[in-house]
């Protein structure tokens, strides 16, 4: 499933700027949508007023989207942008995920305390004054200025916002790898709330085994509703749900948040992703699922609280996996150099382009020496790869908050600005169970690979196992940290740097006793790889716009975006795949053991339900993770289903777009009534959706 | 470590031919080693006496290397090469890993009851009689007959053998790829005996973080006995220690076994291993040891069965790692490219060999796209990545070997001709303990990746699990056979057809269920892949031998080699790493915890030892996994030291040698004479030895 988890995977990447779109490829922003093309090409009209409707009624939640589907801030989503929730109402003997969740009344509704529901309302360009602002800087000092420009220009947005009767939440946007800078304006949902999911069993049938597969047959659906000082939202803004689905050649639109591609990395960044990121990544995280799936069968708890973490990273290791064996085609890559080589050229050759920018492709190379040889003790000091642990990243967050937030806000590390602290404190605020067998066994299996990769002689490697094995020194660090408690985490975070320093919290005093090494590598890495790229990354962007203009799409950056494509199956080594799936298959599949069981509820219901429903879809669109729960919609802007996975071809996408193959999977919208009227009999959802009106 | 194991890894890989050899690059043949050249490079004359004497008093261990150190039979070779037989006599209460052994007398000695120990005495070329056989064949019918043709002169060569007083074993060698074919004679040694290791904690001090690094500290030492009619071999072939060890710069020659190195596939073998094979390879094997670390948390018996293989895999991951790693090197696989394209010319430019041969480069390159295709089925069935059990593995044999031994010798499977069967009815009378709970974790685990990557539609797949999960199906196999009892398989065995189609053990059931499809791929594969890749392979070693006859050596085949080399140490990022290490660092590297414990003997003894006393050491020679427990050896033919190891960049030594950096670890027979005096007071060795003579 497309999930957030991208974000960290590609966290080496920095886009730089789109190709020219071909097909129907392409997450445009909703300020350069190619209307008159999309006309052409579908024969729809996408409008002002669609498009305005559209972005209104589409929400950002943490790593997914949602769309309002009522106007009492009824929002759809997938399941599996809820396991959080899910997760943090559970306990070792009772697992939401399992079971389910239907709220026949709203005060059964149950707060996510983490969770969050932004929808965009206002985009302004700021492009122009990021550039005077930079103008004529070396690549450090520009970073430094670019980085404080921003932080000042969203805290003057909020603070003219905090006047207003609705003020709103202001993020600094970076698009075409520094091609554009925006300012997007969010009107926040703090308060969010879980209405319906069904079980996991069927919201994820199939489990790891069929993620990313098609033909598929999951119910990956959940509703939430935002709620506004205790009461439901207000949300005329909503979107219309047309519960007979599309059919095969329709044209669909998805709008929805995808989290990053990297069509625009150079040659010499996406080496570094293929030789020396991703394969470590990758044994990281096979090494931890085996280690999950056995801590999983020493009992009925270890299941129910190891299943979350399980998925996401099954989920992640999929898509690593993926993302390698796409780095590992060669023609793919000779493609790229092929499209590098020529721009490059075109630069070299143009006295006035060259004489400005040099050659930015070879300081990237350059920088990726450098990149490559910190790769290993940034990721394990400063990346935290060696401290596993929910604890830890609590104490990273209240050492390093406690030391930015006396800073002037335009001098913090960009993570502490003002405008970000209030969502810090809604996190460490959030009620999640914190399992000490689970933190025992990520933060050993981390402090062990640490040892391996930085070696045992590494100084801090030294310094922290010098009487220890790792699984001692984990045991002493989670028993002597009280930071599972919410209270005491706020404590330390309102106390500041007095609080922090007087701790004697074993995870606070790690995050303190490692904090030095960190942030040196941090500032080097800044400092050598960041601010390089940046700015070269900037110049290819500028080398490109003077040749294409803006008829190119952005790389995906967590901004809303939205794509067009065809209800379409594809070609499987000369078999074709069908777009549709039917209810039918789903109880032949089903072996009665998980991940291919259904639940019982299901199976009582089977003589009741038309197995001829189309269940899953397959489309064209032009997705990546973070369009996780976006709303399939028709020309008319009505959702037709819901978007919850790519095939496996899609994964790719995270570098180029492959029409032939790549697919959005979505659920069917017949499925949802399907379900919510014959098997659930959710008479009071069936009603706000106005099922079968 | 280097082991048995490499050879598992490069399974897909066929050689072709060695490469001109430059600095001390090559594994040569005994028949052939270039006397001259290193008598000038070197000043050492290693004339036929002196190899005739080392290779007499060198013998081959299962995966392993050793040499005859007494005229009593004494072997000396590494403690990683008995951990099966460690393993063997050890329980859930206890491990003769963790306590080590030594016998003070020759009845405390104990049988590794599936060791052997072969010395070559004999070697004959019978290239024209293969040759003859084969020509004028088509690829398939060519590969069949070679393949009766090898077995025959085997058997005939045994048969002859037989009724002499001193039968000897016949093993049939292909060298150069094909280039040339060999009969060798081993006299074998099938009672061999464990006599002395260290603990575990010293022989492998620093484990997994500290494999295959240098500087470094272990004691990888065993010492065995081979017996000859329950009493002690007569061996009057056997070599001298120098306690004194080598210096810097001294001329050193290494002896042993090298299982397999690749460095003649073709640039499209090496293509699909890197991207086909070796990353799920990978993602296995790390997956299975995050199972396996998980379960040893469990109990201590857990932590003790599961060491042995736990070692083993981690021993794999990190080569395996490493070998990806090479091959993703693009400047490497540039100049194979080049290489290949050079000889390819040539070839295509000669009208009598482009008559002759054709293309074989793009047949080997067409048969890739079958390996590719047919990769993961044949991984999983075949291969039986899908079945990791000692008992499916018990099964299998069984199923197979009665189904082959009615038919005539020439048309078995090669496995199970004559001339093996001997070993094969060795193993399955072995008396290595099985621990269910082991199996559940290696059958359940691997059914479950066989569901994943052969997908849960998959017939197999789909038959065996439509109402199991991997767990309860593993539960089912295990719970429902007696094949860990070896009086049971040896009834099977013995019982032939008859037998194994009356038996209702559920582990061969599985076995006869997957058989008829397992047989399948494993014919397709040696139709489709196998037979074009061979012969054009043979031809590219012709082509080769017509330009540079036998001045280069041929690719590892697990058969006595000789690589020549320096004591020597190399340049790390800079910075000089000395050739030696000295015992002092041992305890100052240790934190009381495993791996960097240092036993409670040690350290009782350390006020007695010579701190300056040399440890290990670094040499150049080209050596690969087979080679652990070959003697080191000074230029009159004494032994000064035991290789164990190589540096983390011996392991592209698979697919080529690299001067620089390669290089081969050992331990300084000076750290033998101090262990075996003031820690072990082994003082029935020590005379046996003549330590200090």
């Amino acid at each position: 499933m497309w999930t957030r988890r991208l974000a960290a995977i590609l966290a080496a990447a920095t886009a730089v700027l789109g190709t020219a779109a071909h097909a129907d490829e392409g997450m445009w922003t909703f300020d350069n949508f190619p209307r008159a093309l999309v006309a052409e090409r579908h024969g729809v009209n996408i409008d002002a007023a669609w498009l305005e409707r559209v972005r209104l009624a589409t929400a950002r939640l943490s790593g997914c989207t949602a769309s309002f589907v009522s106007a009492d801030g009824l929002l759809l989503t997938n399941h599996h942008c809820v396991e959080g929730c899910l997760a943090e109402h559970s306990s070792r003997e009772r697992s939401l995920n399992e079971s389910g969740l239907l709220a026949r009344e709203r005060t059964d509704e149950i707060r996510c305390s983490t969770q969050i529901a932004d929808v965009l309302v206002d985009l302004e360009d700021i492009t122009a004054r990021v550039a005077a602002a930079t103008r004529g800087l070396d690549d450090r000092a520009a970073k430094e200025r670019r980085r404080q420009t921003l932080t000042n220009l969203e805290q003057s947005c909020e603070d003219t916002s905090s006047k207003s009767r609705n003020p709103l939440k202001c993020e600094a946007v970076t698009l075409y790898g520094g091609g554009q800078y925006w300012l997007y304006r969010y009107r926040r949902y703090t308060d969010v709330r879980l209405v319906f999911t069904p079980e996991d069993a069927v919201a994820a049938f199939g489990g790891d085994p069929d993620n990313f597969q098609f033909p598929r047959w999951c119910l990956d659906m959940a509703l939430l509703r935002a709620y506004v000082a205790g009461r439901p939202a207000r949300t005329p803004q909503h979107l219309k749900i047309d519960f007979d689905g599309p059919d095969d050649g329709d044209t669909v639109l998805v709008a929805g948040h995808p989290v990053s591609t990297d069509r625009q990395l150079t040659v010499a960044e996406l080496q570094t992703l293929r030789n020396d990121v991703l394969p470590p990544q990758l044994l990281r995280a096979a090494e931890l699922r085996g280690r999950y799936l056995q801590f999983a069968k020493t009992s009925d708890a270890a299941t129910r609280i190891g299943s979350d973490p399980l998925d996401s990273l099954e989920n992640s290791l999929k898509v690593q996996r993926r993302l390698l064996d796409a780095l590992l085609d060669d023609e793919m890559l000779a493609a790229k150099r092929g499209q590098e080589a020529a721009l490059r050229t075109s630069v070299a050759r143009d006295p006035k382009l060259s004489a400005l920018y040099g050659d930015p492709w070879a300081r990237i190379e350059a920088a990726q020496q450098t990149e490559i040889a910190m790769l290993l003790p940034y990721t394990y000091l400063e990346d935290s790869a060696g401290f596993s642990s929910r604890l830890f990243r609590y104490a990273r967050t209240l050492v390093r908050g406690a030391a930015e937030r006396p800073k002037t806000n335009a001098e913090r590390l960009r993570e502490y600005r003002d405008t970000a602290l209030p969502r810090i404190e809604q996190n460490l605020a959030g009620a999640a169970p914190v399992y000490p067998e689970l933190e025992q066994l990520t933060l050993s299996y981390s402090l062990e690979r640490m040892r391996e990769w930085l070696g045992p002689d590494h100084p801090v490697v030294r310094r922290l196992l010098a009487t220890e094995s790792p699984d001692s020194l984990a045991a002493k660090l989670i028993g002597g940290s009280k930071l599972a408690d919410p209270a005491v985490r706020l404590a330390l975070w309102n106390g500041g740097q007095r609080a922090v320093d007087a701790s004697d919290d074993a995870m606070i005093e790690l995050a303190r006793s490692i904090d030095a090494e960190a942030r040196a590598l941090r500032k080097r890495h800044e400092d050598e790889v960041e601010a390089p790229v940046e700015l070269a990354s900037e110049q290819i962007a500028a080398a490109r716009f003077a040749s294409l203009g803006t008829s190119v799409y952005p790389d995906a950056t967590f901004t809303l975006r939205l794509s067009v494509g065809t209800v379409r199956g594809w070609d499987e080594n000369g078999a074709p795949v069908a777009p549709f799936t039917t209810l039918d298959r789903l109880f032949e599949r089903a072996t009665g053991r998980p991940p291919f069981a259904v639940p019982e509820r299901w199976l009582a219901a089977r003589p009741r339900l038309n197995l001829a429903t189309r269940v899953n879809l397959a489309s064209d669109n032009d997705i990546v993770g973070g369009n996780s729960g976006s709303p399939l919609l028709n020309s008319k802007g009505d959702i037709v289903g819901l978007i919850f996975d790519g095939n496996i071809h899609s994964i790719s996408g995270a570098y180029w777009f492959d029409d032939a193959k790549n697919r959005a999977v979505a659920v069917d919208a017949a499925y949802i009534r399907e379900a919510l009227t014959k098997v659930y009999g959710a008479t009071n959802l069936v009603e706000e959706l106005s099922v079968g009106h």
